[in-house]
């Protein structure tokens, strides 16, 4: 069944606007009596069927009400540097539908692709619509959060002062990544900071290790790509407190 | 320092012939007297000086060989349903850098992509290449090997007849991943079935299950793609039997 963000929640109603309204409309091509499931990032989901199709909104009846069980009870946010073409979009897409909570673009010193002002807003913009895509194909109820483009130093404020700091780091020889996770407590929220191509420089390693305390780890001998080193280390998270497979 | 696959081991010396000459030559402009790492597919890995630069061969004299344990102790195999585009060139890289033992690509019934003949054959050699990259990009000393295109009766007699086969399945509820790896036997070769973008069909499943006792099991609650299910299942299971993180 199709699934659709709720933009406004009624009693027994809910309304789909804008581009989830055009989709449902000119794509789907659905219309009244077809049954669709809402969801508003509340952790509900809301199992409903088309009333009326309006120029500006369609008003769905709500059928059931329901809190699947669906997202990830551990709170794991990717903080990535900044890389070139779709290698953003790609650790997007599937850390989303892997269950992220969230995703931090950072700016590093060894980054190739730069991104400030209104480019680095609409970017984000963009990269927020495939947080929801990837939600929606993954049937979860929370889209995963697209932060604002940050620097090191925002870091520390952007979320909560409880969390964990992880930064998986290729000179790093000896903590391996599990017996970091075994002392970590899995209801405070946990962060894994992911250099760009070029990997993280020392200087950015050790602001990290002292000003957010991140535990820098190994991942193994192989390396890794940054895009898949982000996704693993996020599976392998997620995988340690049950939250997958 | 540069990683080259060796086409002939000596003595003291190693040949490198064909692509892997031509890449040294033209692309990296090496010349007497650089030093580069040679590897061959055994395990085993030669710190080396340029001797010789021919017009179809290099001569590289060896200072050193180590057997650096880079490699995955389990050998973990990817059987994936043809994906379209470049899903399986993404799986095939990521696959290696990860640590994969090899990958099978395999007809399914709900699969868009169809490959036979030469086709077939051109695009398991192109496979191939990728997995040499990733294997160098990585550091590993073996590339993970792409097996031709198969069947599904076909299977069972590519691998040796103690792999354990594993189906993630998004019908199955009860089954984690971590209860069956719990009971498998990490010293045998373990095979990993991920269905095309349409997934498997019921059918298939029970094929799986009657003729390779494939274990069928559940990632968790959110739907993944194809690919992402192929690396996360890929990578919880190395990372469970301590070959990653």
């Amino acid at each position: 069944m199709h699934r659709f963000k709720i933009s406004e929640l009624g009693r027994n109603v809910f309304w789909l606007q804008g581009p989830e309204r055009d989709h449902l409309v000119r794509v789907l091509r659905l219309s009244p009596g077809d049954e669709i499931i809402g969801f508003d990032n509340s952790g509900a989901e809301y199992k409903a069927v088309v009333n009326t199709v309006g120029d500006h909104s369609v008003t769905c009846g709500i059928l059931e009400q329901d809190y699947p069980e669906v997202e990830a009870r551990t709170q794991v946010y990717l903080v990535t540097g900044l890389s070139k073409g779709e290698k953003m979009e790609w650790v997007i897409q599937k850390g989303t539908e892997l269950g992220m909570a969230g995703l931090i673009p950072l700016r590093t010193k060894r980054a190739v692709m730069k991104l400030e002002g209104n480019k680095a807003k609409d970017r984000v913009e963009r990269w927020q619509k495939i947080c929801g895509e990837a939600a929606k194909q993954s049937h979860r109820v929370r889209e995963s959060k697209v932060y604002p483009v940050a620097d090191w130093k925002e870091l520390k404020d952007l979320l909560p002062p409880t969390t964990q700091w992880i930064i998986p780091y290729e000179n790093e020889k000896s903590m391996t990544l599990r017996s970091v996770l075994k002392e970590f407590n899995p209801q405070e929220p946990i962060a894994i900071l992911i250099g760009p191509e070029g990997g993280f420089e020392e200087s950015e390693v050790l602001l990290a290790q002292n000003t957010l305390q991140a535990q820098s780890v190994s991942l193994g001998p192989r390396i890794l790509r940054a895009e898949t080193a982000a996704i693993a280390t996020l599976t392998l998270v997620l995988g340690y407190y049950g939250d997958l497979g």
